[in-house]
């Protein structure tokens, strides 16, 4: 039995609000159980160094947990005076898995940022982040499209991401807290709405797996991944036709 | 008239929600009107260096607002390398202040650590995080009480802040960031129960100001806090029993 | 009595050299009893980015003490890699408060460099910095004057600082390092010769005070300022009449 | 047709020199094709403060590229003032690959750092830096066990790790820089001699991939793995017979 | 001709003034011509990290320049974050140059910090630091010696730099800036009063020298520290006579 | 004796190699002994900024040594967050010598890296990275020249450096690690083929050293220099009768 009484396959109760703030474009408040995530998406009219005159618009990411957000309290990045390599890691994961739904080159000369600050942590704040990121950055494309800044929607696909791993018992879904860090195995798993990997970063934290477990791990994430791209299906209504295959 | 229509002397709509996060000892969501903080209040069992030995504590606060809070995206001070001048400003203000109404000689060698990140800002973030920070520290103060590490409460005062300025038709009191942007002068006030001033900081942005609409100013101030005092005590019920005047 | 006997409502001894320094447009060595401040100006062809092209100039300053002159060693800013957050309110006020009487859209797409650096400190040196700098700048400005860079002089008026606070015996002005030590509340108060306010930055120092002591406060920084005032006149001679009120 | 010729399943030509510098206690020269690390192992005997009075040792790894290794000279970190987010990345997958085949509680309170430093940069510069890290690695404990520091060596398992992604012909093993460029997903896989997994890090360059291609991939990265780990057996000779299955 | 008309081998006109702050145990202002160097040398009660039980002192020098004493002003280290490379150097050669003549087995876990702080800069300022900084430091040492906290004055020669270059005209003694910044060939010697010599730094600033040169530059450098060895002497007085050889 | 059996005025064994690495336009492994630096020089097609627009080259260098090259490991400067005094003293020296030799408004504006990363040290790392250093540089102005980017080769001189010092019995030429370590004075001497200086670094590190002994430490630099550039002349071959005197 799981912590929460949950089963292996099962994801923690998911909660997608959107235009939680005022001011950004797109902003979204990400919930997955205890894991809270605000996800917000601003336009910046201008595309770094080596993207000037090329026609084309970037994607970049950024992440953070308040102090408040975890068990113990979090030592604020900028107080220590440098971003630590978990949060690098994340943020460039976060980048890299949104750039790989959208054509850069139908968005202007224009940065999306994406924001997403962790308010409560409770393990997958890192998918979460991303879950929640494709709702915000759709909003804040749309936005742009009804102001036809832009002609086309330049999304092809949802995407969503979630993690799984090896608890005592076996393969579990969507891992909070005190799974994750009691798990053997840790993997994240960002995936396409037909089904296609972005990416998948699995990790034996210092033990070491086998490829059929792998081969369980990547059924459970397929699974997950599925049901949180309905969720973001039925939030998003009407303006999810707009997304549309290559 | 005001630009959301208030009377010169009116508050915007206040709302404490205590309890807000799972994890900080107390945690706060402060809303003055669009302006939104989550106050939070964690304990360290150690002070710093120059208190080592002292039997004293020390409380220690820090403020941030997260990028998407912001009309225009709010760059991260980590992304940066350094906090700006502002926001040391902010949290020495918000440290200073608690500290005048708490005995640190009762509270044990612990550190209180304060967080004040503001997910909407609409002016008036400092205040409300102060008059926020108070309620989440009567909280941890509480819980450490309940569980007996400290003998008493050792707050001795209600404490409260709000702002006011000088705007074109005279002065107001509370002001949501259209009016603070246009305002000639703009003043921050500190206060206690007993209507003594904790802080005064009142600058005349490139312009300057007369002895009387000071004082003017004053009159708003006082009222204001008593106001925001008010809210504090029906939030915090028969804890606020707790706290003495010395 | 006072440590160094002076009555409550009595200044420190004032002493302003201008042309201090060789190299600077305007140099001032400012002395308020022990504490001395060497306090320049200097011009730079060009303005922070924001002000690009506006036809404006911008005013901003510097503060910093050098090791030697506290009685415990200063360690440096450079040495630990940062600015310190009372640094940073520092300049920030003294910025702030110069550019309160210039006319900043007279002066050119320039920018005028103040720095102050406290080489003995013995109380009130962000005070001390301020009326130093006045006087420097207004020297500063007079040169790019003669040299006919400019049309008329952008000063306004008048600009002194004092601080105030409450002692053991009350209320008194001007103090020095061992009554500052001391004191329950600390007041530093910019003001011009038409007897405006541009700063009132008053804190209890871990304590609280009311109104009536504030005012008593006023009362006796608006004294000092009056006769720092008289000694910049005094000093500045004939060229003080050519700031005019607007 | 590859870049250089090579069968799609086929690996550059490997060369591990070891004991190639004078002071480590373990230092190793790889080389796979034109890329060429130096993987040193040396030992400090103290731990980091969360490890301090466990009995236990730790392993930690630094990686980065001299400035002449790439086609374009690579920046400093040190000039930049901070390590980026790939160097970050490299280094922690390289710790936590090693940390998996080590039992940290038989090595004694000491800390084994591993540096990898990149002399000549041809593309799978942090496969090669695991692979050669591990030799030095060896070398590194053999000498502590030698010196009867430590009573049995603490490595459980051989480890390697190797590249593969999908080019425009299909599934490559072990890209080099021209390949990897081009390729449309990118994966580096890390496992010991017992064929099971560490690490699975597959991305998408801003592509996707299928299940089934993913499954073509981990066959090549077991084939690579598989004759890495024989070289590495090959020049370890007897000294790899104290590593032991637990 | 000279620029200020001195002859070849005279230095500018020297000003040693002690006790010139408040509160360090040795400051003193030095003067050589244009140039203004605050020094001053004050005692931390403990020793770097490297020192820590071995009953030894250490001895350290900070150097900076305030920003108006150049010509143009000069940039704060602390605002660009970091100490350029020139200040690192010179701070490194007062240091070394003042350690050469102290026993520093004979002053007590302590260490000596040196700052010299240039306030006006004409050539020269890293000689006249070493010069004025020696005096600072007897000052210093006769203050503890006074105190009885050492027994013996742990200084054993006299010690003074000065810098001399080749010019248009051929090799000059003392340059001042103008010179300087002419000089095919610039060197900095630093000498006791046994004519012994601690440091010889000559740089062809992307000029060569011979040897014949070289020996003319020694030549005057030896009849400039004998003269400022001369004013040390005269200032010091009978203090003096505790410096003792070894 | 010395340490490893050399004569007092023997160098250690001279390797050259040149075309080390396979990107750079010039790259050297310079072996002294066991101290191996390897010296790269690359093109960068852009000046520094107060060069813009002159017409003119640059030449710049950095210095750095792998963590394993020392005896303990060498802590990373990117670690630190900052370069050392003694490493920016290093490469400020590099760049200064080689632009000695170099008539940089020959260069176009473009910008020569040199970048010297010690790979083993054994003393003398910083002159064997000159010496190194200047083979890679004619290196890659060779290239240039052959590209027909450059019309004449703008180096008017070889270049060389060498370390002497005094030891226990005299005066040595070449100082190894252990030497260096006991010696009581250092002196870096750089110099040219026709026998002239261009830079003398002398210290007695925390002692004082006659005219006498400073003249024989001369006398060695002399002849090591000698033989070094005769070493040059070797591997560099015909090239080098493209270096010419102005």
């Amino acid at each position: 039995m799981r912590i929460d009484n949950r089963k292996f396959d099962q994801l923690r109760e998911i909660k997608i609000t959107r235009d939680y703030l005022m001011h950004p474009y797109g902003s979204v408040l990400m919930e997955m159980g205890n894991t809270k995530v605000i996800c917000t998406a601003t336009i910046e009219d201008r595309v770094p160094h080596f993207l000037k005159g090329s026609n084309q618009g970037w994607i970049t990411a950024e992440y953070s947990m308040i102090p408040g957000s975890t068990g113990v309290r979090k030592v604020r990045d900028s107080s220590r005076g440098r971003i630590d390599g978990r949060t690098q890691e994340i943020q460039r994961l976060i980048g890299r898995s949104l750039r790989s739904v959208v054509d850069m080159s139908k968005m202007g000369e224009r940065t999306l940022w994406i924001d997403c600050d962790v308010i409560q942590a409770d393990g997958g704040t890192r998918t979460a982040s991303i879950t929640g990121a494709f709702v915000a950055m759709v909003d804040a494309f749309y936005k742009l499209y009804q102001e036809e800044q832009i002609e086309v929607m330049p999304i092809s696909n949802y995407l969503s991401a979630i993690s799984v791993g090896i608890g005592n018992e076996g393969p579990i879904l969507d891992l909070c807290y005190g799974e994750d860090h009691m798990a053997l195995v840790d993997m994240n798993v960002v995936m396409t709405d037909d089904n296609r990997f972005v990416e998948i970063q699995g990790t034996g934290e210092e033990a070491t797996f086998t490829r059929e477990e792998f081969n369980l791990l990547l059924d459970l994430a397929e699974k997950g991944n599925k049901e949180l791209i309905e969720k973001q299906k039925e939030v998003l209504g009407c303006i999810g036709q707009l997304i549309k295959k290559e």
